[in-house]
């Protein structure tokens, strides 16, 4: 491996180091894909700096870059979690994480945060939070992208999974609040969802989005210890009923209520457990291929759209155009559907 | 005139007659936007047929029409109104539409009914409904354009009712169920959204899509009479105080809450006074004017989109392409992203 071409070698939170280098130099896209599969987590970070920088010829050298390496993707268990701030997510994620390596798998942990694009804060930007899990060789943990639209910001964490799988981890987990739409985007990128809450019971989905709960393949009532533990026991019945009364996601299988005390260590084994077994019934069926394809398709969807409409945006020919017929719809003088049909006339090939 | 481009003269459901002739015969634009402007029943449905046409020629020929007739439309009061099934709406827009005609007004009634789409039914399918109404010169009933997605005919209802107001109605009324996303798109087209309630207080709102009552200008409690009287009236009180906790619309109207019977035509001329009143002060205040404006903006916006993605489907240099990498791409061969561009630089002009 050439050093000059990745000439750190960050652990933790690898994304200060690679920002300081602010990704000068020239990049072989070939030497970059051999560095990751060979696990070299450098190279990886560097990876998922091409993903998010926005400069176009990064872009295609990202893209160019995910080619290589797509035949090598698809092997790690890809977990969703989500919880509403406090729950404690970033504890819960150390301790799992913690469990996992220790049984000799490799962890990598993305994060979703389109909140941080307003605040200027990040999930994970407190950098004594996980700290423990940041430096252990076998986990890799990267926040998420600081700036863009939610979008965007998913696109990104979907392509830095895929070299995640590429660079060998067995494990991908993305970490999202569960506050706004960021958990369906993250529920629409993993196998399963895991749904993190406190002892609250009922009252404590008050602080979280409506049909959360839905999305859920699997529910971890966290904080189970001490005091706690009897609350913690009956929010879990209120939460196992509330999932039976909902149409589940698959025929295949049936929401879980698990207890667990991140603080403690305590449930982490039967909550791993839980995931395997989903995992291994959802590959058995063939529902786990069939979701992974729906979700690609689902996602060049998406970009077709947001591409478009960055085109329209964008566009030198439709620019200008798009000002002027934006003032004539505002002031009824064209219809909305003349505008359009004018616009698309600009922007599409005959 | 001439007949033979407008060889009947329909009332009531209007959409029969036209159906029956086919559309055929040539199109003489600015005839037809005569004989609408002049209030001719008879064109304006054969104009509302052109919009619902999905043939090419026909669209283009209806933005001819539009175009036209631009300038005469705005002035009329629009209104939406939506509620559950079985809360009396079509007995609630006869004794309204009646009472309107009444005072010398003229209505036009237009229905949105996505679900008619599947189930082959229509909202005012049933031509039993409305009867009275449809005898009356001065209102138009137009059944909901029987099939298409909810972008489509919500496009062809707004171009409906522009048509509507140039044929000088000084009403139009949009009707429909408020169980889907059909209302959003209603509020999305009206100055004022009524919502229709019958006298089940808090327990009916479980029947009602969530969100439905923060749209509302004005909660109307139907079946106000007989032995409901007293139910109807605890139903406003507590429909009241639920108003008033939610964020109002607009800074210079809080949602009002009215009681009425159609059954007995009662409570109609309060219902029109809280109209009117609302009309004005939208008018004064420039929120009308603006909020028209934002509404034709978002429409655009959304035609583009759509029109986009429809190109996407039927143009014949992606089409193709198109199947080929949504194969790729649900076998995980290639990468959405990857796949979405490839698809954009076939599609979009330099």
């Amino acid at each position: 491996m050439d050093a000059s071409v990745f000439p750190e070698y960050a652990t933790g939170m690898e994304k200060t180091a690679e920002k300081s280098r602010g990704g000068r130099g020239p990049v072989n896209i070939e030497e970059m894909a051999a560095a990751i599969r060979a696990g070299n987590r450098t190279a990886l970070a560097r990876g998922i700096t091409l993903i998010e920088s926005t400069r176009p010829d990064h872009q295609e050298q990202a893209q160019a870059l995910l080619a290589v390496l797509l035949e090598k993707t698809g092997k790690a268990v890809r977990i969703g979690l989500s919880g509403a701030p406090g729950v404690g997510k970033s504890t819960f994620t150390e301790a799992l994480g913690s469990y996992l390596t220790g049984q000799g798998l490799k962890i990598a942990v993305l994060a979703i945060d389109p909140s941080s694009a307003r605040t200027g804060g990040s999930i994970l930007g407190d950098k004594t939070r996980m700290e423990e899990l940041a430096r252990d060789p076998n986990a890799f943990i990267r926040p998420s992208p600081s700036s863009g639209t939610l979008g965007g910001v998913a696109r990104r964490t979907r392509e830095a999974m895929l070299l995640c799988e590429a660079a060998g981890f067995d494990v991908v987990l993305i970490e999202t609040v569960g506050v706004g739409q960021s958990e369906t985007a993250v529920a629409d990128m993993v196998d399963m969802f895991v749904l993190l809450l406190s002892p609250g019971g009922g009252d404590e989905l008050q602080g979280i989005k409506r049909g959360i709960m839905e999305l859920a393949d699997l529910v971890v009532v966290n904080k189970a210890d001490g005091d706690l533990l009897p609350a913690a026991k009956r929010a879990a019945i209120e939460y196992k009923t509330a999932l039976h009364l909902m149409r589940p996601k698959s025929q295949h299988w049936l929401p879980e209520v698990r207890l667990a005390s991140a603080l403690k260590g305590e449930g982490l084994a039967e909550i791993w457990d839980t995931v395997c077994r989903y995992e291994e019934i959802m590959k058995e069926t063939g529902t786990l291929e069939a979701q992974r394809a729906d979700q690609a398709l689902a996602w060049m969807w998406n970009e077709l759209r947001e591409g478009m409409m960055e085109t329209l945006r964008t566009h030198q020919g439709t620019k200008s155009r798009l000002k002027a017929l934006e003032g004539e719809v505002a002031a009824g003088k064209t219809t909305p559907t003349a505008a359009a049909r004018s616009l698309l006339a600009l922007l599409l090939r005959d």
